[in-house]
């Protein structure tokens, strides 16, 4: 049997989870689908509440930094996420920023017809393509391919190659630099959506080549409840025009200059007024992100799933695996398949174990390291093997 | 001399004021810009933060109504501008939802090219309409007049007439049922922004045949810094395309369909995962402007303003009146330029009395009825006289 007190005790990223509130009785794997509350998160907000938006009111936009939020979380995610400095700015919706930057790169490859993805690319994804397909009315159109097949779909229609690193269902991750250097061969531009990866997974979206990224705040990075998303783009896009050209994003927003002038480097990608609650409280969830070791953190996620998946095979015989068993091309998620999945996960939250169930049959539990103890997960394969 | 204080005995709405926190020793004249803290944003936001996040977790999105917030926040202010039931969403920022209701205001005028905005329309709206003209390269263009003559310029070319309803710099108020009427009589279509006007004045843009409106949550709704913004989408235009097609305008979200199938109603309008935080404390201050009569509140506005005009006319010579005397096109601010306007307005702040000076010459003074007190303005027109 594995001692998972033992691994627990020698685990050097132990002391994260005293950062974080999290319910007593509870085991939570579900911090891939809204991560837990940091502590810190209590006190930023309440200052943000009473001092900056209470007591300095309208001169926090200068004062108290609210006009560089945007620009400075974006930046300690551009840190996390691998992407060239001054790259990333955070806020407006994940789709809102997909929609920014596939408007942008279809903008780029103005002969090119066709979005190539997976079918399985997180639905969101797949309709912000479609809605702004039928937006533009020029024959845009999706390309779909399994992911062995992505390469050979690569042909000189391709305008864009837009793929989720980490499927949201099974925790396969993508090849970034191979994918994106297969669509740059190609002609074509690569965008990736690092919802299921950033905070999970070591990433290095600039030494891999992408030319855009978006991502969301409340999963791995635990920025709370419909937190910020972000935008990445890779410094040789910047200049591109902005297709949601808010004041935000012009050169000077307090001139009430009645003609856009874009900003420039990715200040350009901002529109509305920053959301700065949530903003405040993504960032204290990335500088905890920031705070740990990224090796440690996928070594933690990989024994933790690697365990999972062992003692799946070994005890659990009605369970399908559905995650990848090469470490290489698995994320920090596991997804086992049943046929009484849901009745399952319904009995599991009545001992306090929170994991996902995802229709029809399919399982999840996120494997958060910050977080989830090695004690935790024996007890979900415990009551996995008597669940069954 | 007007005895103030007697006037702050007599109001209506004097209690209101115990519903916000303000800083002592501040006259807060910028409540049109950023609303003060509601007392209750505290307890509620503690609430959403500790039980709603940290305890139930991922839970929340349907035991503590999470998914209905769009809509149940947008219901509450389409009640406060009037707007058809359930035909108002919250979320987004104001320019994200103005992208929203442009695009798809020119898809259901698709043989028409031409915008018709003022002059001085509010930047960001004009920086969206230029960037979506730009995005869809079919020669859309903005066409400019000015208030008074823009029934003249509403011909057969016009798709959209976008106006803002007041505007930012001198608070004057346009005739919202008229040019709406007009943009019909020719063919078009009226989008409305309402940032200044919500919570400030009394609306009724269903009665006054208004196809789009959008508006920002953190000026005189007091929902907080970058607070959700809100889309109304009169229900005859609700069928049209989304053009912003994420997943949370789908008919069924959760069921991860790989095709787009819009949403019924106004949850079309709906984009990302929404902003939690920033729907909970809008929630709180729309509740405010809901428990307010808005005849009362218009009353005082008015009230007020013309105090500060009439005292300003006698007792402030060197200063110009930047706002309408008629109270039928005032809205609920007023404005004053003075050579010095920068200056003064410093020497305010530096008695705690917080306007906004908008280059070149102009002080703005927002009237908020809800938190202003009559004593207050007195002691604004006693420092105007002796700053300038």
């Amino acid at each position: 049997m594995t001692d998972f007190d033992t691994l627990d005790r020698a685990d050097p990223l132990g002391s994260f989870r005293d950062a974080f509130d999290l319910p007593p009785g509870i085991i939570y794997l579900d911090g891939n689908s809204l991560g837990p509350l940091p502590k810190a998160t209590r006190a930023r907000l309440a200052d943000v509440i009473d001092r900056e938006w209470g007591r300095d009111l309208i001169g926090s936009w200068t004062r108290n930094g609210w006009m560089e939020l945007p620009l400075r979380v974006g930046g300690k995610i551009g840190r996390l996420i691998g992407a060239a400095p001054d790259s990333t700015l955070a806020g407006d919706s994940t789709s809102v920023n997909l929609f920014k930057a596939l408007a942008t790169a279809l903008a780029l490859r103005p002969e090119r017809r066709v979005i190539l993805t997976e079918p399985g690319n997180f639905p969101t994804d797949r309709y912000i393509a479609e809605g702004l397909a039928a937006l533009l009315g020029r024959g845009h159109r999706l390309r779909e391919a399994e992911a062995e097949d992505l390469p050979a779909a690569l042909d000189d229609q391709v305008a864009v190659l837009l793929l989720t690193h980490v499927d949201y269902r099974s925790g396969r991750m993508l090849d970034m630099a191979r994918l994106t250097a297969a669509a740059h061969a190609a002609g074509a531009l690569a965008i990736w959506d690092l919802s299921h990866s950033a905070g999970a997974v070591p990433l290095a979206i600039a030494a891999d080549g992408a030319d855009f990224a978006v991502g969301c705040g409340y999963k791995f990075l635990n920025g709370g409840p419909g937190a910020p998303g972000y935008l990445s783009i890779a410094p040789r896009h910047q200049d591109a025009p902005a297709p949601l050209a808010g004041w935000m994003g012009h050169a000077d927003p307090f001139a009430f200059a009645p003609a856009y002038r874009p900003g420039a480097g990715i200040a350009r990608a901002g529109v509305g007024t920053p959301a700065i609650l949530g903003l405040a409280a993504l960032e204290v969830g990335v500088d905890l992100a920031l705070a740990a070791d990224m090796a440690a953190v996928r070594e933690k996620s990989l024994r933790m799933s690697g365990l999972f998946l062992q003692h799946a095979a070994a005890r659990l015989p009605g369970f399908a695996i559905a995650t990848p068993a090469d470490p290489a091309v698995r994320a920090s998620q596991v997804c086992l398949r049943h046929p009484r999945a849901a009745a399952i996960m319904q009995q599991l939250a009545a001992r306090g174990i929170i994991g996902d169930f995802r229709p029809p049959d399919v399982l999840r539990f996120g494997i958060t390291p910050l977080t989830l103890r090695y004690a935790e997960l024996g007890e979900v394969l415990a009551a996995l093997a008597e669940a069954a």
